[in-house]
């Protein structure tokens, strides 16, 4: 599948979208897509390369300091550019802001794992050219970051000239005016050895505080029958390289830029790593890279295959957004998803609740060991967790960062930030989520049972027993236009959810005679489970009698209700129009967050309930927050509010893509492309896979011929055509599964085919 | 009344303490007590020099930006420096850390207003000296420091050389590890012109942001009989003088430091002004100076006579107190009265709610005019206080900032910050009680009916109607150890009391005839005095039914209790050692909060409930705030509980000269100093002045044997004096009042002697 564009017309806006939309990454590196050329002098740009995971420590000073806030954050780095590459035509440089566009294309592949930028260009004497830039990286080399640079001479023969750019001196970019951006632009990165090898050149940079080191080196193949001269040189923070063609009119000529990224997160030597790495893949050569490219994206297409008849647009947006979790997801243990993945600096690279509440649901069901990579990563920062609960005055038990790299709390303003405390109960769930999908037992053993131990022992401290019940006071739901509230009902259900599942895999394991060593490395006893099952059974959800619904918060009902229909539509986002004192009065909710709970925690309400909920919250619900519409979506599918669900669902689907939030310059937004995938297989396909197993309850949208996509459910691969007027359940391979459709049970052992029971308003 | 201590000893403990317990001021500048000769380097001091509301604009970078955020504080500056004096005995300079101190004495004498500094010493090489420096800030030319520096040879014949500093080139003092200093040190007054005149040297200083000018005026007149030179020099940012006099064994000589500060919010031409003002001190003299400091002083404590017999460490202590009141209020309408007054550095020279609820009760009991003055600051800053309101998306009325010099908000942390819409309700407090003390009708209709129109409509726009009731939602009440909460209590009834004056004013003012020109500038319609009065009427107050007491916010009582006695004693102040967010989920209070709801707002509640209140909230409350042992001393008063009230009065008064918080070298707790001085005249004596008129219901702690002081009530001047079995109350001058007594009017004509009515437990 391609996605592609004309760019005939030069917009500086439409530049920097693009940047981002037609980005490269791996889960590793991420390269924005800048002209190697770069733009003219005045174009705003932001040129990038990030590795996930990396950071530097950046000072955050709070205005007014108060004991355990956080002053020093994580920052993703824009590390060393090699992107650049200048081309001659003789002595004209190709510049498309001068001479004639004849034709300009980009284009990503999503079969074959590239970017190409094609150009059909005329210079100011008359010298005409067709350029076809290719950008990849490799998921199979992770280090690995290729342009393959290609240019016909179409009426001339003269000697080409490149010159080919690494440049070490880097700096982040900034925006003081926007919350969800850094404020500052600094120099995190700090170039130490340079050197060259005839075609090569390496830079070992430093961080200024974290520590780390990383290893860019580059190299260059030249593609030509004819002459060429190709020499690197070095000077104090950067190299490049020129390269000399002679080139024939018809003649194709150009060179494979090799770029590696080895950082000493991951590489003990990565001098030693970069130099290796370049070498094999330079040994590889361009061909085999692409096949091998190609080959894990038909393994990934084959499982995450999704497909849309009847509305392309909305078929190429989806199939776009699970690209871009596959780009953005941590291939290791050792990193995430950050909130705009590897595609720009928008949240600084933080991690947040996104990727276990927004994007593991799409990899358990697709890729389990991405999953299973991503809730080893929160194991491998358990023990910041720990301090951090001291940190904000817990006697036991873990509390996870609201936005961190490493572990650290990176969020500067606590009660929006280190008060949600329902990322711990988030990534129970995941755990757990992960557990169902997968039956990974082991990993339960090994690393999920701790985790959720300690998260449970957080809820027991953080909570309080007033008559009778488990009271969670002072924490911020998911909505951050409420802060600091008293039983915000989606966390009390998070943190029951925490306590149940403590209780269940305590009971797992001890009968299978796995408890006991871990039990005594963390000091877990008996009477402590006796008190997760008492307050489990305790905790107090809101509900408000007259209306039949569950209240965000204990006196969110109270609080005057925002007019939305009055406030006009330049005053959205109401966070960058409004004081958080002002939002935090009244009832206004940023982003799904009751709804929510009635989606992940459906089975705590009445469908009554819910609706009830689902309809009011929905009038005062603004979605400025990416990570809200896909839930409205999933709801309204549950409660058969058909044409609400579509309607929430295309909003969330084309978001990036359309640049709807007008900030995909920033970066993507992960969570929301997690989000629409859920919306069409959780509200859609009416997906939940629960401790008792795997149920559906499909529906399709009057608009479209069929939906079909697979899941990979406990080994087995699973494939599900929904039609207007039937649902078609195939057993790709393994074993065969009970399942439930609309309420009713099936074993799938080959095939089932079930009429479709819905029907839409016309 | 003088206040003295001997040092011997030069503990640079404190010395910095002694820097802040010495300092002089007159409401217009202050400054620190430092040595002229300076302490020996790797001593810490905090050398100041400060004028009240004089500021600068200060970056305050907001960790995570959101919209209307205050990202710019200002703050007061330490201005030229004119303390420095060298003084050189022959060639052999004075230094008390060098030779020895054969006797050293530091006193306050509270009578004349001076400090002094009274040293015998003896050099290294055997010369003694006696030198006596004092020190004055006139409370008759505001603009004038005088240091009057005299030396007497005690054993020896030479040459004395004094260097005089005048040191443009000052810094803002720092610590970034408390949240109650700022956090950089930073230059923001810049010299401009430096010049000299024979004797006398001029530095005209620009801030860096604010736009504001200084001119510091330095001149020295000899004192001795014998042959002398004096030449000033400039250089770059400072001056200095040089003299030369020689003295013989048993003779004295010296001279008079004349300093001179005019700033351009005080002065057009501030240049012209230094001159002038510095020509008329140097051609009064220090005799007349001192003559007319002392007549100021005499008709000072003529009004404020307070006397303690039985007791003289509180005696002084509440005096020194009442002295300090006086050096830091503000003495005209253009400034108010810092949280440290303008003896250093702490809070930056802020003025919070201090000034009306713990300050201005002295002052309108004894120096009305300055209370005046401090009620027309507040209205001098309305039009900010209405931009304040909108900022924070307010459709009407004024908002005070939480902490301001010119207006304009400098909390950096709004949750503790600009949520504590209360302070809007205090200053509307202090207008209607300097309206009671002083019967000033006029006020009223030129300034107070304004600002309380202004406060009642911020109320109206504040809360919100529930369940028939008048609700105010997410503000934060005086406690600043429970953030962002519904309906607290003390904020509720004093948005009550602000409606209810609104409506009253506006009758009275109806009455007289006074309403149309304001009505009609402000907009004021009928209906929303009505509005007011609806609002007024349903003030929503929280109150359990089973402990019948009211809970500090809708929520409080469901809350965890803080365990105070478990709580080690180096954990205090709490906020130094927990997380807010811990704090904020434990019923645990940093202050009187609905203790002093039950002071200021009394009649709200029963006795009994009262009672309860004060004994529940006196198990939770820490007193880590200088402004709360004062407060539950007047209730522990008004409830008869007499030891209580002793002790928590006795914490109260020698907070400073005693450095009972361990942080009086920032500067005295000017809201404490005023606190301790209402538990004697709220506590002790039972005062109130209320619409209906004086009561009075005194007892007198059993160590004492007398309790006497004046007041001025509406132009009449009343002695009270209690004794164990009686009280005597005489009028000083002024009309005859009717005054109620243990609940019973009397008319007081020329002096009334009445039984006290206790009994302390023994």
């Amino acid at each position: 599948m391609k996605y592609s564009i004309n760019y005939l017309s030069l917009n500086n806006k439409d530049l920097v979208v693009n940047e981002t939309i037609f980005h490269n990454a791996n889960g590793y590196i991420g390269i924005r897509n800048n002209f190697e050329e770069a733009y003219p002098s005045g174009y705003n740009t932001v040129r990038g390369s990030y590795i996930n995971a990396f950071y530097d420590f950046a000072e955050m000073k709070q205005a007014e300091n108060f004991y355990g806030l956080a002053n020093e954050k994580q920052t993703m780095l824009n590390v060393a550019d090699t992107q650049g590459v200048k081309l001659f035509l003789g002595d004209e440089q190709f510049n498309l802001w001068k001479g004639s566009i004849i034709s300009a294309k980009r284009t990503l592949d999503m079969d074959c794992g590239f970017t190409e930028r094609y150009i059909v260009w005329r210079s100011p004497m008359g010298k005409e050219v067709e350029i076809i830039i290719r950008r990849l990286t490799s998921f199979v080399r992770l280090p690995l970051f290729l342009i393959d640079y290609s240019v016909k001479a179409l009426n001339f023969s003269d000697n080409l000239y490149f010159v080919s750019v690494h440049l070490g001196a880097v700096m982040n970019h900034a925006n003081p005016d926007d919350p969800r951006l850094a404020a500052e632009s600094a120099r995190y990165i700090i170039p130490g050895k340079v050197h060259v090898e005839e075609t090569a050149s390496f830079i070992t940079s430093s961080t200024s505080k974290s520590g780390l080191k990383l290893c860019t080196g580059v190299d260059h193949v030249i593609m030509s029958g004819g002459h060429f001269e190709c020499n690197s040189f070095a000077e104090k923070e950067s190299a490049w390289t020129e390269i000399k063609i002679g080139i024939k009119e018809g003649e194709k000529a150009g060179f494979c830029k090799y770029s590696v990224f080895t950082d000493s997160l991951r590489y003990a030597d990565c001098e030693k790593s970069a130099s290796e790495e370049l070498a094999k893949a330079v040994a590889t050569g361009p061909l085999e890279i692409y096949r091998e490219q190609k080959e894990y994206l038909d393994k990934f297409w084959d499982n995450a295959f999704l497909k849309i008849e009847g509305n392309e647009r909305l078929n190429m947006a989806l199939n776009y957004n699970m690209y871009q979790l596959l780009q953005s997801a941590g291939k290791e243990s050792k990193s995430s998803v950050g909130a705009k993945g590897l595609s720009g600096e928008g949240y600084e690279g933080h991690y947040f609740w996104d990727t276990e509440m927004y994007i593991e649901p799409f990899f358990n069901l697709t890729v389990p060991e991405i999953s299973k990579n991503l809730v080893s990563f929160r194991y491998s920062i358990l023990d910041e967790a720990r301090k951090n609960a001291r940190l904000l005055g817990h006697k036991q038990g873990a509390l996870f960062s609201w936005r961190t790299i490493m572990g650290k709390e990176s969020s500067g303003f606590f009660p929006a930030g280190s008060a949600q405390y329902h990322i711990s109960g988030d990534i129970a769930w995941s755990i757990v989520s992960y557990y169902f999908a997968s039956g990974d037992y082991g990993f339960i053993v090994e690393k999920g049972a701790e985790m959720i131990f300690e998260i449970a022992r957080l809820w027991i401290d953080a909570g309080t027993w007033y008559k009778g019940q488990f009271c969670i006071h002072c924490v911020t739901g998911p909505d951050e236009y409420t802060c600091m509230v008293n039983n915000n009902y989606y966390t009390n259900l998070s943190a029951k959810f925490s306590l149940y599942w403590a209780v269940r895999f305590y009971s797992l394991l001890k009968d299978s005679g796995d408890i006991e060593a871990l039990a005594e490395r963390i000091k877990l006893c008996p009477e402590e489970l006796e008190e997760f099952s008492r307050a489990e059974k305790a905790v107090y959800l809101p509900y408000d009698e007259n209306q039949k619904l569950n209240p965000q918060d204990d006196s969110f009902l109270s609080k005057k209700k925002w007019d939305l229909s009055a406030t006009p539509k330049e005053k959205f986002p109401l966070l960058l129009h409004y004081h958080p004192l002002h939002l935090y009065r009244y009832q206004v909710c940023k982003q799904a967050d009751t709804v929510l709970a009635h989606f992940i925690f459906e089975d705590a309400q009445s469908e009554e309930t819910i609706r009830n909920s689902f309809l009011y919250y929905e009038g005062i619900t603004t979605h400025d927050s990416s990570l809200s519409a896909c839930i409205f979506s999933i709801v309204a599918s549950k409660l058969k509010l058909y044409e609400k669900a579509y309607k929430y669902f295309g909003n969330s689907a084309m978001l990036d893509l359309y640049d709807l939030h007008n900030n995909t310059k920033d970066g993507i937004h992960t969570a929301n492309m997690g989000g629409a995938w859920m919306a069409i297989v959780y509200g859609f396909a009416g997906l939940r896979i629960k401790e008792d197993g795997i149920s559906l309850a499909p529906w399709i949208p009057q608009k479209w011929e069929s939906l079909c996509f697979r899941i990979n459910y406990r080994g087995s691969r699973i494939q599900l055509k929904i039609e207007k007027s039937r649902v078609t359940i195939v057993l790709l391979n393994g074993a065969e599964k009970e399942i439930k459709v609309y309420g009713k049970p099936y074993t799938l052992k080959d095939r089932l085919e079930i009429p479709v029971n819905y029907s839409e308003p016309a």
